[in-house]
């Protein structure tokens, strides 16, 4: 199933103890409909705050109804919050997450000189006029197959910190700056402090030409803050 | 000054007993800095749950602060779905209701088959398909000086229901459908009744041309419901 949500009201994706998080959500109105206990697995987590607009999740149901009737029965239980787009009949084997080729994430960036009152679940807002080109450039150096360790969160476990960037743009849409990043995969909040570099390019603080430097020398300190949460979209995945 | 809201969480603009109002909410926060009390005078009342993006009001204020320290000391107190876009000194008389020549709203129809939980708070969700040539051939009857009884709430009360629609105009971006409507002024409920009317026609209940019969009748019996508050925004005032 591909689902929208906005995630300002929910601890993130993933189930946890504490905390109302989406997949929670989705897995309780499912058992409400059908009856049965089934248990989501997601193209991935989105931490508290960040929204989706093409989440992908996978399960493993045997009953009889049929995919319209059950995305139906989600919508009509789930809150306003979260929607489900799509559900679809998958090849045996499929898995949201290991099936998984790519991802795109987009971040929303206010930059209004006052803050735009329908964007303040869904955007940073920076007061001061970033300068869009100098990103720009600073972004060219993400494509490729490299280790990008330096945008890691320091408690995100992997094997390896080695990705792929696809492709990165940057649009402008009225006082709103939009980064798109497609990558084969990201680390912990991976997107969030690449912003946080680029806003640091954009604010004058570092030239453009720094983001090769932050990249080669695989130090978190380097780079700059994590942008917030809220700025965050999950908009697609691929398959 | 110029005001954008999300009128979500608040009892409509204008203060009254019971419930907060962003009128009220902008006169404490003035208040506040100032310890000025101060009466603002909006261009006109919105309806609970009725946003703006351009809401304008004046006041009589004889302190010594500039305009744009005003703005900044409204901005830093106010909450986030209340911002202060511009602050102006204005010629004597002035006055944001009385010297007001035309307004202009949007309202935004999510028309896509599930409903976008981003639109939740701004936009009323309709599953069925609407046919949008036929509410743009509706729309067509309502510029020019016309009695706008037929689109009047019940306990609206005026002098008189001749309004002039300057302008109307319908844009689709991508399953949201946007319909903006300029006039000299406009009646209690008027755009949302407006909007219920044309819905009507994109639903093929009405023909379009029934628009006409609906404006001669002066019944508001037979123009269509009030369109939920949450897809109305003001979007400009004219001076």
């Amino acid at each position: 199933m591909t689902i929208a949500y906005d995630g300002s009201d929910y601890h993130g994706w993933q189930v946890q103890p504490n905390g109302i998080t989406v997949q929670a959500r989705i897995e309780d109105a499912f058992c409400k409909f059908s009856g049965a206990t089934v248990s989501l697995q997601g193209s991935g987590r989105t931490d508290a705050g960040v929204h989706a607009w093409g989440q992908v999740a996978s399960l493993a149901y045997n009953g009889s109804l049929p995919v319209e009737r059950i995305q139906a029965a989600l919508n009509s239980l789930l809150p306003e919050d979260i929607s489900v787009r799509r559900v679809e009949d998958t090849a045996p084997g499929f898995h949201a997450r290991k099936s998984a080729r790519a991802k795109t994430y987009l971040y929303i960036i206010d930059n209004g000189r006052v803050a735009n009152p329908f964007l303040r679940r869904y955007a940073w807002h920076i007061r001061q006029p970033l300068n869009l080109s100098a990103m720009i450039r600073a972004a060219e150096f993400l494509p490729g197959c490299q280790d990008f360790i330096s945008f890691k969160a320091a408690d995100g476990e992997t094997r390896t910190s080695r990705r792929t960037i696809i492709q990165v743009r940057w649009r402008q849409r009225g006082s709103s700056l939009c980064f798109f990043i497609k990558g084969d995969g990201f680390l912990k909040n991976m997107v969030r402090i690449i912003v946080g570099t680029l806003v640091d390019c954009g604010r004058g603080r570092n030239s453009p030409s720094v983001m090769a430097e932050i990249i080669a020398g695989r130090d978190r300190a380097a780079a700059g803050i994590t942008a917030p949460a809220r700025g965050l979209i999950l908009r697609s995945v691929d398959y």
